[in-house]
């Protein structure tokens, strides 16, 4: 299907080092997993502060390790010197976020010049059971580093 | 246009405890602002922690605020003793997210018996600058408590 | 993963019955193809009247289909006398649309008894090749008969 | 807000012109209405075979005609020799669509270099009164003519 070949061989370090750099994350504790091409996971265990009225992971949760984990598979497959920005994404919530683990499984789905499209799928691990609880599709839109970081 | 004439004359203090019980919104240190019928807005201190890679905040902590703001401006029309549960959303991110502070201003688009439809505006404010950085459509379920909390 | 057990065993008349109906699938040239359980796919031979201004098949006609299929393979696991309405959905366009025929092959991801969430993917085949032109996530309501067509 | 000035001054043949060439919008019966900078809206006379299994107007026909309203929208503010394209759309389907006629009122929310982000509210109207069935958010890619029309 996509092509699915990096285009600069030393992507799984350039991504470890940005998802380092992403404070909030590790506020979130979260935790970047696969780094392959095309594809990244990130995983966080779930916490007391992190939940919604009901007791359930709040779906701002799910959304952020879901957008990071699409905009990291994203960039796995773009040369080196690349940002990556989300245009947007849409995610359904599918059950509630309940259980031990969180894991943000990201792909894409189409790589182009420019625009990257990616799906995300969201899990819950409770004891061994794994539950869908979110699909998201992303837009990612790939900057020459010196673009969009003026400053750095 | 659309009728948002609250059911529950009690809705602005049902939401302000149901938000004190979101723990997330505490670890982000969103606060709730506004509570009219049809209309909820929360705002949020940009923080060190709350960031992405190049420093901007995370379109996690915007998707989060701005969903909350949705789901309880969806609220503000329910009977009482309804539980409101976000089905899905799409955010646009329109410009990087940064600056003192950020507000997210949901208002209903259409109520209806079961599912609500929000739009969700974000802003960015740095010193008297207010710049549009996110924008949201989101469908809301409504719930009967009991169902939606069944140890409630 | 999800169960996907129709509940009204007559499901594939009902929907042969209902996409029958549907006088804009008529007019689009769009035929109702696999009918199984949780799936559901819709072809349509591309026409010189279906185009946009560069000649490719029209976002609209991509999204027509993929919005009947999804609702379509909702239906599948509805009980009888259920109507299925479209609450939103989302399509990220992968490809430019063409090729000698298009076909929107719809999944349930979760069906819920109030909430059906699906996936629609499209495909434009020209010769032996099949391209991925645009993905769809969407969720559909599932409304008693009689009040989705009152006067049904 | 946005700034809003055309940077082509002859934007309104370009578009008037594009829109001509779109068959699928001659099926539809669709007619370009507003041309205005970053607005543009799409009118359409309700017809037997754009109808759905209800009786209503497909939403298929709805998101067509919002499609290409904040396409062309986005186009509005383009330099000469542009051409825009979708990259996704979420609409939101808040009514059903009945009435005499469908009005698709497009405009851009924020306009960038390479993306567009704009927003599409669908009315049907009847009689004298105006009902609010569906809204869109939309991004759009802008390219150079010479790009996305290889052969023009």
């Amino acid at each position: 299907m996509a092509d699915h070949s990096p285009r600069d061989p030393n992507f799984e370090a350039v991504i470890r080092d940005s998802f380092a750099r992403q404070s909030f994350m590790a506020l979130l504790g979260a935790e970047l997993e696969t780094v392959k091409p095309g594809r990244v996971s990130i995983g966080l265990r779930t916490r007391e502060d992190l939940l919604q009225q009901h007791g359930f992971v709040h779906a701002g949760v799910t959304g952020a390790i879901a957008d990071s984990a699409g905009g990291y598979a994203a960039l796995t497959l773009c040369p080196a010197g690349t940002s990556v920005l989300s245009v947007e994404y849409k995610m359904n919530l599918l059950a509630p976020a309940r259980g031990d683990r969180l894991i943000a499984e990201g792909r894409v789905v189409r790589s182009g010049r420019t625009i990257t499209a990616t799906q995300i799928d969201v899990y819950a691990i409770e004891a061994e059971e794994r539950v869908h609880i979110a699909m998201m599709l992303q837009t990612i839109i790939a900057l020459a580093e010196s673009k969009s970081r003026p400053g750095g």
